[in-house]
């Protein structure tokens, strides 16, 4: 195996910078096009690996590709899954090297999407062409990589319900996750769910003078900011009301196996820069980025934002604002409530539009399914050492879906790290994760189907 | 007179249309040029209006354009005052016409400037011009327009302290507020003071993934809405401490006279398209106006403010932060006082950058002085009814300074209106107000110079 792989590391490292010099930003409509090349692209890389009926299915936002290696109809069939867009780049001035330029610094790659999640799901790609060159493939392989992960796959499931026979699958194996660290390998079973929204606040009909007007009529922005700062009480609690009615309450023991991951909280700080870290009061760091649910604002602006000083009363201030949710909160419950508890705390001297973006359930896999135990073998091979099961903090709505439309559980076999920065500024990805992982992947198709078949 | 502004009429419009025409923003450092052009338009309408040593003085930032009329060493002097830069003009897309392309609409000139304060100063050139051509000049007269206003007048100070003999007046007259209505005409008797700075709040050392840290890392939008909300109470008072030490407290007798005024709250609001106006608890519109200082948020901004949704919990967040001081607080004493609080409220998992802009001191006038007695009896005569004595919410900071480097009051004779939307989209200035202005102006120096005489 690691005589193929090293005889091609270099052009897989290739193809990979390839992919990642295509800016397929799915958020921004300016690069539409730039979206449709990177889809045809990997349309093009898994038909090189050897896949069949490899094709790229149009959606009303972006494409979908998909491709499928069926060896034997007794054999079990893993559907893999990844996206090919990426989060936008900016701010682009805090970069170190042009986003979509990728260069390789300290075994690093550096590039938007170099972790999330091109570098990834491009390990699937290298490991089942690796597979069929050495005729070592025991299941059958469907992949499926949209475009639309960053912007809430909004046409991801409608596209699942129509091609359920095509998709069928005994499990889904997901690279979009990471591990504790390189040493100590890990796999996620639980994502949180996530509700997104757009606020307006409107004041005045128009941009007021701040010296004629202003004490006398409400000013959005403050306004803005007391409503935001009034959606968290002094413990850090959500306050809007029934927001946490349905949040799973986890025992004593599992929130004390959970803390006993190795973490190192001065070193969390300082790789952070911060003298504190914030949060929900009585839970720790581990818990606060897991099982418990949180709210955010992503974005916020309003007024006067250029050089120097305006004296300005605006007409109107802005705000993205994003919740991370915990089972059993769903994204759609969650909308509602917000949505109605923000326009009743609004003052009656303003209006105030809510506009949902788009949301995911979380999800909870379990440890003691054949799936798990395939991917916590791999790893053990690969690594040398057995994966501690985490739960994650970041959201893949599409998983729920999954389970809901094909009735099968998602493996989240993610091999990258904290400091990848994902959705930041110089986003990286290791080039010793990268190679490991498309070393790991096959590993668990073997597991996989020894395992299955002995059931 | 009549005569001669009829004859000029057209001429005298178009000369303010031209002046329109350049974008003289001294905020912001691309205009530059364009504000040196203004100040070159400026000198030569002077010059052509009939004044003597005519000339542009340089500053380290915008120049000053000065000039004079010595008539007779016996007459009273009087120094006008007014400033050819303007505010920035943003959010370009809701003007109904261009910013720099005046329109005539409805007997009114829109573009920015109009009123404020381009349409008010040049005023006082044509009525120089006026009272040269048809020899009725019974004062000495001394013009000095600056190009910071906007900004702070930030070497205006220094200017004036420099050239204090050449200065030397027994007042100082404005054209740069407002009248209560074209038929109800009033004077300002007082200016508020200002106080303006520009915060940052700093997280993390970089944008980081909102589902991966958020909960746990602070995010330095919620914090600075939580401090920005946290700098009223539920009274709209505001709560940093000291900060109504020296306020001035007015008798019932003052308020009671200064609520007098016609005013109907109904129109206000409808005017303003808000269902209920929002102010300090206690106290009218007109005293929230005026007499009361004020703490608006002008211009707010961090994270991402693109098209469609980003899941960043960015590293700053940025507060364009301004305070209306009356009298007797300073904006030294403000900014220091409102610099102590805002840092000592930050918690210690965030970093908080106080940066302060320009402010300027509050100001009143006395009724009972020689010069608001020829304001208002030139008023008086242009309108037919006798001015109501104001106090309004905007400032002129260099007000105050005159009083303390030459000694002398200032006389705010502005014609603007309230409709006039100054620092806003579509600002207007009245096409009567233009006109009605330059007949005021000649008859304060005609009763200015009979009342002194009869000292």
């Amino acid at each position: 195996m690691t005589n193929y792989l090293d005889q091609h590391r270099d052009r897989f490292l290739n193809e990979l910078l390839e992919l990642l010099r295509i800016p397929s930003v799915s958020a921004d409509s300016k690069f539409k096009a730039d979206v449709r090349r990177a889809a045809e692209y990997v349309r093009d890389r898994i038909q090189d690996a050897g896949a069949d009926s490899v094709k790229i299915y149009e959606t009303p936002g972006h494409p979908i590709v998909y491709g499928e290696k069926m060896v034997d109809p007794a054999a079990p069939t893993v559907l893999v899954y990844g996206h090919y867009d990426v989060q936008p780049a900016d701010p682009y001035e805090l970069w170190d090297s042009p986003p979509f330029e990728p260069v390789i610094k300290n075994d690093r790659i550096y590039a938007r999407g170099a972790c999330d999640d091109k570098g990834q799901f491009y390990m699937h790609i290298k490991a089942l062409e690796f597979m069929l060159a050495t005729h070592s493939l025991h299941c059958n392989v469907k992949i499926m990589i949209e475009g639309e992960e960053e912007v809430g796959s909004d046409h991801l499931g409608e596209f699942v319900k129509q091609h359920r026979d095509m998709l069928a699958c005994d499990t889904i194996l997901i690279s979009d996750t990471s591990i504790i660290a390189n040493d100590v390998p890990s796999i996620e079973v639980g994502l949180r769910g996530l509700t997104y929204l757009e606020v307006e606040v409107v004041g005045a009909n128009r941009d007021l003078h701040s010296g004629v007007y202003g004490g006398a009529v409400a000013n959005p922005i403050n306004v803005l900011c007391d409503m935001i700062a009034s959606l968290k009480d002094e413990n850090g609690h959500i306050t809007i009301p029934g927001f946490y009615d349905n949040v799973e309450v986890l025992s004593d023991e599992a929130r004390k196996a959970m803390n006993e991951a190795p973490f190192d909280l001065d070193a969390y700080q300082k790789d952070l820069g911060i003298d504190e870290v914030m949060g929900e009061a009585g839970y720790t760091t581990i818990e606060r980025t897991s099982i418990r649910p949180t709210l955010d604002v992503n974005g916020i602006w309003g007024g006067y934002t250029g050089e120097g000083a305006k004296t300005v009363l605006p007409a109107k201030a802005f705000a993205k604002i994003s919740m991370r949710l915990v089972p059993n909160q769903t994204d759609k419950e969650i909308e509602a409530l917000f949505t109605r508890h923000f326009e009743s705390i609004a003052p009656a001297s303003v209006k105030v539009k809510v506009k949902p973006h788009h949301g995911g359930l979380p999800y909870v896999n379990p440890t003691d399914s054949v799936e798990y135990e395939a991917a916590s073998r791999a790893m053990e091979e690969a690594f040398g050492k057995k994966p501690i099961p985490t739960r994650g903090g970041g959201s893949i709505p599409i998983v729920a879906l999954f389970e809901q439309e094909l009735g099968v559980k998602s493996v989240l076999m993610g091999f990258g790290l904290d400091i990848d920065a994902l959705h930041s500024p110089n986003e990286s990805y290791g080039l010793f994760n990268y190679y490991k992982g498309i070393e790991t992947i096959p590993l668990f198709y073997k597991h996989y189907a020894a395992l299955k078949k002995a059931e």
